[in-house]
């Protein structure tokens, strides 16, 4: 008996390295796809179109907002972000796993649609390392940066309504533990 | 602040190869100590006193078993299986993380304890396959043999009791496996 495919959610401060560990993440599991997000959002240097999110204008945005396209969708920052909702269903219809990473705000949002879906937090090793991330990043202006670590403080206090947390200490070791959750969740019984 | 620790229970019909996958795992993860259980059974060829089990006489077991010393215990095939309770409890309350092998039997005297524990179950890959090892064990008698896998027909319909099922097609794959509960369990929010 085929199962349904696991919808795992993964959320994290932004400065957490969560982009380079979902982008691994993928690489290092088989079966495992990636929902592509939406925003209006300029993107940052290195950042490509399809591939770390679809870029779109704000009047398409709110088009297929209005269309109600969007699993969730939010304004952060003064632009939006938003989560195509056919494709992952129909991903997860046919039974492949879907690793979607959004933010926490996005998340809460998913949980109060009864969706089931495994919840990942990534935490900073502290909040001093995730300022100095972001000040070594430099996308960002001062005013940014704090507005970002205010938020992030905020986040990592929702990380328990989650239903794991994985410190990004050392890359390789966070992600052997996203690993193991996407390896551990597929054994559960429940599932099958 | 520290966690206390995580029981694992391990279960699987004799002869899926649940005493090669226990010792490589506690190889190959961090901090996992093996709870050994206690036996009136003879030790089989190559069988260890104290690593595989603790090989006793009836009446020592007896008056274990009268003291209380057992978290659970069972007559299987007219031998006395017990494991040791004191061991286990000052290992979980210290933080240690114990993987406890036992039969199905065991594990749901455990499970009516109301223990936090975590359910694991070895699936052989068929019982066809099953019937092979344990002939080509050649410990059993062809009766033995074929008590042994009415028993593990009755065990496999009890897998979904566990939270955990793998199936020990290839060594390494369910060794990874098994691995992977063991990291993401430790990675879930409800026990930090």
């Amino acid at each position: 008996m085929k199962r349904k495919g696991i919808l795992f959610i993964i959320s994290a401060p932004s400065g957490s390295g969560k982009t380079t560990l979902c982008t691994r993440l993928v690489e290092s599991v088989d079966s495992l796809y990636r929902s592509i997000s939406m925003t209006t959002r300029p993107p940052r240097p290195g950042e490509q179109d399809g591939m770390d999110y679809i870029f779109i204008e704000k009047p398409e945005f709110l088009k297929r907002q209005k269309k109600n396209e969007f699993l969730e969708w939010a304004k952060v920052f003064g632009e939006y972000y938003g989560t195509p909702k056919k494709h992952i269903l129909h991903m997860l219809k046919r039974g492949s796993d879907v690793l979607l990473s959004i933010d926490v705000q996005g998340a809460m949002k998913i949980k109060r649609l009864k969706l089931d879906a495994v919840y990942i937090f990534i935490l900073p090793p502290s909040l001093e390392m995730l300022r100095e991330r972001l000040v070594n990043r430099s996308t960002d202006s001062k005013k940014a940066i704090c507005e970002r670590l205010n938020v992030a403080k905020k986040e990592v206090a929702c990380s328990h309504k989650y239903d794991y947390a994985i410190i990004n200490n050392k890359l390789e070791l966070a992600l052997d533990s996203l690993r193991a959750i996407i390896i551990a969740e597929r054994c559960k019984t429940g599932r099958s």
